[in-house]
Order: C-alpha cells, then sequence, then structure tokens
C-alpha cells in the first residue's frame, strides 16, 4: 500500500508525517520539485531583512530526517507533470511513473504573475521561494538600489516593506483595491496607512504599476494563486474559487485523491461555503487531516476563519471573520463595534489597541473582528477566532472569563470592552 | 426610586455605573466603609514593589468624578452596620438610616485571619487594602528589614514574595496545602518551585508557619474569605461556599436585594456548581449585572471559568476550569496532555510555554487548562478560557484557526499542539 504525496512543504508534509502516525506499515513517498522541503516560508521576509541570519535557520526538516526518523521518502527535484488516475500513477518529467494506492495533492500556490513586461525587469522580484530571497538578497548587495516599488498590499507586500526599509530603502507601495491586507475595511486601511506614513512608506491604493520608472527594485507581491494545472489534467475538479475543490475529509472527487493547502479550498466557518485563503496554518491542519484520512482514517477538518496577522512596522494587524463590507455582501446585516482601550496596566508599558467586531443584526452572531496594536493583538485576535468557531453572540462574548493581572492584561479586557460595545448595537 | 450600593471598590462601582447608564433617573448613592473608592486592588503588590511610583496612580475614579460624571453620590467612610429589609432601610454607624428601593450587596472580602498573636506582632502585615501597604511600604523605609516570611502561596502571597525579593529581602514563603496559587496541581506546583528556586525565594509547601522567630517582617497571605456577616444577619441566603448565594440575575434570596463581587458566589461553568473565586474581573462582570438587574432590566451572567494569571518573576502562570485533581472529585474522568513548545519563532524571541489540557474521558469535553512562560501565557489561558466557555471537546479545539505569523506565534500554535495531544488520548 503506497501514499504519494505531491509537494514537499506545509501541507504535503504534515500530510506525510500524520500518515504515518496513522499506519507505520504504509509506504510513503513525497515528490517536491524544488530542492528544499520543510522551510518555514512565513520566514522569508525575515531572513530578507536580516532577522533571520541564515537560510539554514528557516529549514525545519530534511530529507534524510523524514527517511531516518519516520521512514518516509523525501524526494527533491522530483517534479511530478501528471497524474494518471485510472492507473493510479504520477509520472514525473524524467518519464518515470510511479504507482500510488492513496495520493495527496498539495501542490500549493504561486505568485498571481504580474504584467509581463514587468516580471522580465532585471530589478523585478517575487518573494515566494528561498531562492527567490537568495536571488533578492544577492542584488541588494550587488546593485544597492535606493528606491523600490512593491506592488501589492497584502501582507506580503506589507512585510516586504518593511524588510526594505529597514535595509535603508526609500519604499513605495501600490496596490490595486482601495484596501491593505486583502481585507475589505476602511478603518484598518487608515490605520495601517498611518503606521507606513510613520516610517515613510508611501501608500498609492487604487492603481495599477504599469511601469516602475524611477524604482531601481520592484517587488511583484499580487498576490498567490493556486497550483491546480496538474489537478485539473488529471479530471479533479475545482470550485468556484479555483482551487482544489475537497470535503471536510479533505477528499477531491476522485476517490482515495486528497488536497490539501495553498491549492485547495476550505470551508468557511462564517459563511458556510468554500473559500481560499492560504495560510500556512491552514495548510498544516488540511494536511493532517488529508493525510490521515489517506492511511485509513475518517476525520474532519472543520474549517476556517481566515485568521491572520501581520506585523507593520512593529504594528500587528490581525484580522479574522468577515469585514463589514464583506459580511454584507454576504446577507448578513453587519453592525460593528470599534474600540481603543490599553493592552496591560500603563505601569506595566500598555500599549494602545483597537478592538474592531462585527455582528449580525438579526441573529447577533459575531461574524468577524480585527485587533490593532502593538502589543497584545495575537492574543485578542485568537479569543475573537475561538469565538467564531463556536458561533457566539454578541452578548455572550462580554462574559467571557479572561484572565487579568497588571503584568498581562487590564481588569476589562480590550476584547470584552468591544463586546459591551457591540451587545448594545445588536 | 433609590439604589444603594454598599461598598464602592469593583463590583459596587461597576453596579453604579452601569445602574445610571440604564435608568438616567434613578437616584444611586454608593456607601463605602474606606477612605478611597475604585482603586485597582490588584495594583497593590506592584505599588510594593515599586514599579508603581505613587499611591495616586492606583486610583482610578474619585467620588468627585462620580457626582460629576454619573450622577452617583459616593460616600466615603460610610460604614453600614445593619440592612433592614422589611423597612428597605440600611443603618450606618452613626445610627444613620438611609432608605432603599433596590439594594446591591458589594462589601467584598478580607484577608482570613491568621493565628491571633501572629497576626498581633509588629513585623506582621496583610496587603488587603491601599493603607496596608503604605504602612508596610513605611516598616520597610523605616525598620529596614532583612529576612521575610510570606504566609501563603495564593497569588498574593506569589507577589508580595516577588516585590519584596526585588526589594532585596531574602524571601522564604510557607503554604499550608501542598500546592501553590491555590491549584491542586503537581507539575505546576513544580514548575513555580524552580522559578522561585533560581530567584532564591525557598517554598515550603504542607506547613503551618506558628511562629515566625527569625524573620524580621511576615506577610500574611492565606487567602480571603467574602464579608458576609451584614448580609447574613439581613437573613440574605449564603451557599454551600459561605459567600452570598445569587441567582444568574445576581439577585439573592431577598427581591429586590442584589450580590456581586468578592463576597458573593457564581456559577462554574465547568461543574454547573456554584463557586466562591473571588478576582476583581469577576467582580466588575457581575456588578454590571447587579447594577443593570437593579435598575429594572433582566440580564444573565453566565458564571465563571476560574481563569487567573499570576506573575512569578517574570514567569505568567495561568490556569483556567479544572486541574486533574479537581475534575476527579468533581466525578469526571480526566485525562490530562501537557507540551512543551515555544511562544514564537526563535529569531523573535520566543521563549518556552507549557500548556496542559484536562478533559473528560467519557464526553471529551475540555474541562481545564493551565499555562506557563515568559511569553504568550495570557493570550493561550484566553484561548483555553473562551473553549471552556463553549464546551468545547478535544478534537475540536485542534482545528481552531489561530493566528500565526513569525513575530507573534508559531506555526502550531502551543495550544493547538497540546489539543492533538489530548485528543489522542480521549
Amino acid at each position: 500500500m503506497r501514499l504519494i504525496v505531491i509537494g514537499g512543504v506545509a501541507a504535503g508534509l504534515s500530510a506525510a508525517a500524520r500518515a504515518r502516525r496513522v499506519d507505520a506499515g504504509l509506504e510513503i513517498v513525497v515528490l517536491e520539485k524544488g530542492a528544499n522541503v520543510s522551510y518555514g516560508a512565513c520566514g522569508l521576509p525575515y531572513y530578507l531583512s536580516g532577522r533571520v541570519r541564515r537560510a539554514a535557520q528557516l529549514i525545519v526538516y530534511t530529507p534524510e530526517y523524514f527517511a531516518k526518523e519516520r521512514n518516509i521518502a523525501v524526494r527533491t527535484g522530483a517534479q511530478v507533470v501528471s497524474i494518471s488516475h485510472p492507473r493510479r500513477e504520477v509520472v514525473l518529467d524524467g518519464g518515470e511513473r510511479v504507482h500510488y494506492d492513496r495520493l495527496v495533492i498539495a501542490t500549493g500556490a504561486r505568485p498571481i504573475p504580474a504584467d509581463r513586461a514587468l516580471a522580465a525587469l532585471p530589478q523585478a522580484f517575487t518573494l515566494h521561494t528561498l531562492e527567490d530571497v537568495e536571488h533578492l538578497k544577492l542584488f541588494l548587495r550587488e546593485k544597492r538600489p535606493k528606491r523600490a516599488i512593491v506592488i501589492g498590499a497584502g501582507y506580503i507586500g506589507l512585510e516586504a516593506a518593511d524588510a526594505l526599509r529597514r535595509n535603508g530603502l526609500a519604499v513605495t507601495i501600490v496596490e490595486q483595491s482601495p484596501h491593505v491586507f486583502g481585507r475589505e475595511d476602511v478603518a484598518l486601511t487608515a490605520d495601517v496607512r498611518e503606521r507606513l506614513e510613520r516610517f515613510h512608506v508611501e501608500l498609492r491604493l487604487g492603481e495599477r504599476a504599469d511601469d516602475v520608472d524611477g524604482y531601481d527594485l520592484a517587488i511583484l507581491a499580487n498576490g498567490i494563486q493556486p497550483n491546480v494545472a496538474l489537478a485539473a489534467d488529471a479530471s479533479v475538479e475545482l470550485g468556484r474559487t479555483g482551487a482544489i475543490r475537497v470535503d471536510e475529509h479533505m477528499e477531491t472527487n476522485l476517490a482515495g485523491v486528497y488536497a490539501a493547502g495553498d491549492c485547495a479550498e476550505a470551508e468557511h466557518l462564517v459563511t458556510g461555503r468554500p473559500a481560499y485563503i492560504p495560510l500556512g496554518t491552514t495548510a498544516n491542519k488540511m494536511g493532517r487531516v488529508a493525510g490521515a484520512n489517506a492511511a485509513g482514517r475518517r476525520e474532519r477538518f472543520s474549517g476556517i476563519a481566515g485568521t491572520a496577522i501581520v506585523s507593520v512596522f512593529g504594528l500587528g494587524v490581525a484580522v479574522t471573520g468577515l469585514s463589514e463590507a464583506q459580511a454584507q455582501r454576504e446577507g448578513f446585516s453587519p453592525v460593528v463595534a470599534r474600540i481603543t482601550a490599553r493592552s496591560r496596566a500603563r505601569y506595566f508599558g500598555g500599549k494602545p489597541i483597537t478592538v474592531q467586531l462585527v455582528a449580525d443584526a438579526r441573529t447577533r452572531r459575531l461574524l468577524g473582528g480585527t485587533v490593532l496594536g502593538e502589543d497584545g493583538a495575537a492574543g485578542a485576535i485568537n479569543v475573537i477566532a475561538t469565538a467564531l468557531y463556536n458561533r457566539m453572540r454578541a452578548e455572550d462574548l462580554q462574559d467571557l472569563d479572561l484572565a487579568y493581572a497588571p503584568p498581562f492584561s487590564t481588569v476589562w479586557d480590550p476584547v470584552l470592552i468591544a463586546a459591551q460595545q457591540l451587545s448594545k448595537m445588536v
């Protein structure tokens, strides 16, 4: 019995490792087209900024580790060019055919291609792989660029802007949509703009960067799209988001073929519909479920709330669930409470923290939240994400028994203050 | 229509302020026996340590503020000596009688009395009020004690030990029970002991301090007990914990008489039974509900999980719900998962963090958790507390969509790692 996993980063390796734990006797082969497996792609901006000093710090596990400790064969440089499900075979670029009994597709995502002329420029870079960052670092050392344009204000664009500014470059961010961080949220965008401007980063929203004249470095960070060609060619069904459609067991329309991570959809906990919000945390969770089920279990994945956080020059910007605008579009009747409080006692260095909560006026159900602060943003957004998972109502949220002592928090946690505000409105 | 509130600290003032918001026309009188109202009692240890420099920093609001901004009459030095509910009157120590239509009892708690001979010693102090701390600070300045004994290893004892050590004293903690922080938890106690010993604080458990020979300072921190004499004398019913019994509306057995804060019980979310876990956060929440209902609303308080956190020489020690031993005694079949992970990426200064989760093997329901770490303890315990509120099961907990980026966390949040472990055990 052989399990083939296509892709050796977050979802693929989570699947392989979990499958091994479920079935010690299963043959498991991971096929990774790149040179490295299991690296912390989320750490790439910090390798760029210099906080991570050596690329090796980003490599979590090596193929040797998987072979020796987990009895999992990991082949790097192994590019799958087609899947023949009727034959239960994958075909590698050298022509080699590998049989499978179960298959996990974890082909990830790639940057949305920029305009071809733009992408061809010698000063244009994406920040998707370790190699990308190595190339950029070399460029920074050799060409000493002074002015950078970052195209896209999603988390990669924001992190890149931060990293480049710390390297001493002048930075302009240009984003097509009127919002940052992929979040239709006017208040959040205003706060992020203020932060960027304080650090002398120019933010231009609602603009397309057709050329990059006047900049000696361009970062292409227009977002990512799922790698689905391999799957689609093998008649694996795609969902309306364009990513691979899976059920709650991470199984595709083909029996015994699973998909997980940045190439696949996941059910959104708030809307109940499939969504495409590719993130490392989700990839790992989906991978675990895909791996367990490929090895014979019958586990389910509950879905995602779209929780994410990014540091913008030390300001934690965190989101979960739906923004007001998204909620409106999904047919809810959103009301919004927004408060600014202090993260902990003033004499313990507490900082301002802003919590915004969105609820549905009809059902009183919490729909989403955003948190901005130099301190405590992750803790607060996680409470809101846990509340979303449990479909909490506005008025229940204010009763949460959260921890307090002056070194850690304030007697009224900012989430509770926002919840009190919210429950007056629904 | 007049509302009388007995007690002007956390619960009493929350009740008064909330009642005012509900009913602008209500006459509201707060009777506080002490000299100050609305001070942050939880900040007292930090006034002792010197981090809070002036007592004024602990005073949140003054009687003048309440009179002017909220139209609430706050009388300090007003000691109520009896309540006559048939007459709807409270009697002050000078003999004055004040009529009420609605009454909120927020008489708080006081230190459990130490042995009389001990308490009478000139070097013995409690740390319950601002006056207590002022006296102790004067003693420290004038007598320059070198060796302190702290009797009691609850949060007040632990914070006092930390504060005194920072003032240069040699410190020994003596605790009657075999545990610290009021938590029957062997692992937690071992970790706290290790921390204390690293900072040269001696911890002696399972011992009574019958005398304090050899110490020139003694802190009496044996815990606190509810102030219920006034209520009990007026035929307000007490619960089995010894605190005032209230329903979910914070109403006592006497119609129109409410109780809130450290003098009252609250329903424990996990056991479903009344518990006495006096904390400032709970006092404020209960106070709000009591105030709203005394002013004519019909709100309910969901109950408490017993969430608490204390800093022991920089180590965050946080608990919520039941420990294994408590769960056993409550008739559950507890299983325990305990993991140590990292609070955030190593290159962002991540620290070890230990998460312990307790679940019921029969129902798979989460029953409690403890978290220990220099970083991230509050955030993690709050997620667990939110999970407890929602009666989450072990296997659901691992699907929580928590935020990740290297400056804030790790791709597998420590709570999720513990949840994975736990779900294998139930």
